[in-house]
């Protein structure tokens, strides 16, 4: 089912060692350049591959249809399905490496083709169709139900049963980049009316996403193996989060103003074809879910995750560490869960992880978890110390996967809070 | 700002006197005949006025720009704003009236632009952007805060503070007559694991929604004033609901499968032009709200509501009775707290007003209302009786507002109950 690009297999063009970008990558996105319009490529190295070049030049195989590339988003090819997608995969492997000597020994192409990464610019990959977030994460539950809920009964009776979810705003999805003004909101004030004022527990949460590729027609489900199918590529993602708003807002159905604001996703959408090599088994499930959230194949990816804090002031620390191989529920089992009603899936829908915390204490994905609600302030690398976002820190996520001498990554998600605008 | 059409006003073609759908009246949608493609028109008594017909032939006003009626969706005249949507419906008026004759005398042109209603598709009237469902009637709060929650603080504490709100599903938005397959779930169980089959507890929600015309930029707010200047008008909305799995899966973050596999809308957009003549006095708040909250010219509208449920055997009964009035939040307030952390809007996106009860028992906008979560069935006219809905039942919404002679309607929205697909 997965193209996979044989580890041993080297670009004829220079990819440092530790790029997240090698030849077994091949992350889609959209880019422009002052002289081109807004178009899809893939990254290598420190190259962009321009597909609409290659495209228009015959290169590309017929089951990605005509001009897919050239569009402002990926949908079109995403919509195309797994058979386009293996194509454009084999023949981008093999004209990269030269097996295909089309682009590598054509001089006048590959200048048109090969466009350095730091001269493009870089828009969403998709456009989004409806953003749904998840909550999958047995010990990010497990934090917050400890802080909010009854210590003793930290998850909800449902959590193992189904990975809860709920629909987000899908307008306010931006590109890895964007920074982010403070959002004002209603405050909760201890057995009073509320007040109005710009948020003070701003957080972010780090998180992975997915994108759908083909629809679903309404009134018909996936099983997770075949969701498993529909799953086009993962970006990084952090969905900021107004702590005091949504404590406030949330009851009783759910988180709404409190994380409209923004939620920003990296550029490079990563397939599961290069994933494949970084294959783990996913956290055995007790009790067993019921049969339309089993799979015939389940796993996960060991993929490393990090979040750096940058202060105004020049500092930055790695404040977490985790692992998207924590999440309980896997992405196959969302998707089909997305489905079990008959909803219809788009292509272009965003599905996020929800926070990706794990057992360790530096392995918690928020700062509402990493500082206990605040009780507990972070110490930073320069001495000074937090308890949520304060306005000019920049947060950035990244994340990689890597097997012996093969790194897979997906760059990084990154977004600087700005003041409020009162 | 609003364009109002004198109520003395006659078409020149023949309207019944109870018709929906008078001069004054003028609701847009998408329709479709054999012969012709997916377009524009208005509702005039019996007739689809065919809007691309009268573009065409140069009868419409520059201010809606080139060829926005010949288009799969109102999108884009959405987009245009109230300056364009008052000039087109001040052409329409004198178009229909026969004050401006270039229609009335144009028997050629006449016979292409009244298409008979019984003759046309009707499909939904927008590409809806996002959907976001609030919860403003403070009955159907409260009753449904005595049924769950506690009795003596039935409305949650932030009830009376903000426009709870949360974010639907935008894919499953259905048109009427679109029949609806009882969604399969999780079903709860007490103190057990859950079981899955098909939804015991499938209700309607008797609901209004608007569509936002011009959208806004990430990071800014609206006041409640300028926010209804952005909405281009209104229709009825049946947001099914699977009871017993939105009360397993709810918490904490809210309804997701449960509310997912169908939203239905009514097929014509009604203006709040159209609307004018029917303002009344909205409730009055307390506390007053915060300052974001304040309108300057609140105001609701008197906009009779009904139910109707139709079981298979043929039998019809009136089951519920409401009206628009009764919202403690109005659409000014819910469109402005959407914006409130600068979460950006766009054309296309559909807001439900909640389930409207008012304060009389028949006045209870849903089956978990009526039949208090089905401890008293409800007495239908055919001596059957019913706690939550059956297959092969229907449910008729239908809405209109009426000032002496002058009556300005909705039509309908219905849809029909189809078995569960195992």
């Amino acid at each position: 089912m997965y193209e996979i690009i044989d580890a041993s297999l080297r670009a004829f063009v220079d990819v440092e060692p530790d790029s997240d970008f090698p030849i077994q990558n091949l992350p889609y996105g959209i880019f422009s350049t002052p002289e081109g319009g807004v178009r899809a490529g893939a990254a290598l190295g420190s190259w962009v591959v321009d597909l609409h070049v290659l495209e228009r030049a015959g290169l590309l195989p017929a089951p990605a249809g005509p001009a897919l590339f050239g569009q402002a988003s990926l949908n079109a090819f995403a919509a195309a399905g797994r058979p386009a997608w293996n194509a454009v995969r084999a023949r981008l492997a093999a004209l990269l490496s030269g097996s295909d000597a089309r682009l590598r020994d054509d001089a006048e192409l590959r200048a048109r083709a090969l466009v350095p990464m730091d001269a493009c610019t870089l828009h969403l990959p998709f456009e989004v169709a409806s953003y749904t977030d998840f909550y999958s994460s047995e010990d990010h539950a497990t934090n917050v139900g400890k802080l909010f809920r009854d210590p003793a009964n930290a998850l909800t009776p449902n959590w193992k049963h189904l990975p809860i979810g709920y629909n987000g705003r899908a307008s306010s999805v931006v590109l890895s980049g964007h920074d982010v003004h403070r959002p004002m909101g209603q405050l909760p004030v201890a057995g009073g009316a509320p007040e109005w004022g710009p948020c003070r527990q701003l957080d972010f949460e780090l998180e992975t996403a997915f994108f759908v590729g083909p629809g679903t027609a309404l009134g018909s489900r996936l099983d997770p193996d075949a969701a498993a199918g529909r799953i086009f590529g993962m970006v990084l993602m952090n969905d900021w989060s107004a702590r005091d708003v949504q404590r406030w807002e949330y009851v009783p159905l759910g988180p709404f103003q409190a994380k409209a604001f923004a939620t920003s996703i990296s550029p490079w959408v990563v397939t599961l074809d290069a994933l494949q090599p970084f294959r783990v088994d996913a956290p055995e499930q007790d009790p067993v879910p019921l049969p339309y959230l089993r799979e015939g194949d389940r796993h996960a990816y060991d993929i490393e995750l990090s979040v750096e804090l940058g202060t105004p002031n020049g500092a930055s620390t790695t404040i977490a560490r985790s692992n998207f191989r924590h999440l309980y529920w896997t992405m196959a089992q969302q998707l089909a869960h997305h489905t079990s009603s008959g909803c219809n899936l788009r292509t272009g829908d965003l599905m996020g992880s929800g926070t990706i915390s794990g057992p360790s204490p530096e392995a918690r994905g928020c700062l509402l978890e990493l500082t206990e609600n605040g009780k507990r302030p972070l110490a930073l690398s320069d001495g000074a110390t937090r308890d949520f976002l304060q306005d000019g820190d920049e947060v950035v996520i990244r994340g990689h996967a890597r097997r012996g001498a093969l790194r897979v990554g997906f760059g990084s998600v990154r977004g600087r809070v700005l003041p409020a605008i009162p």
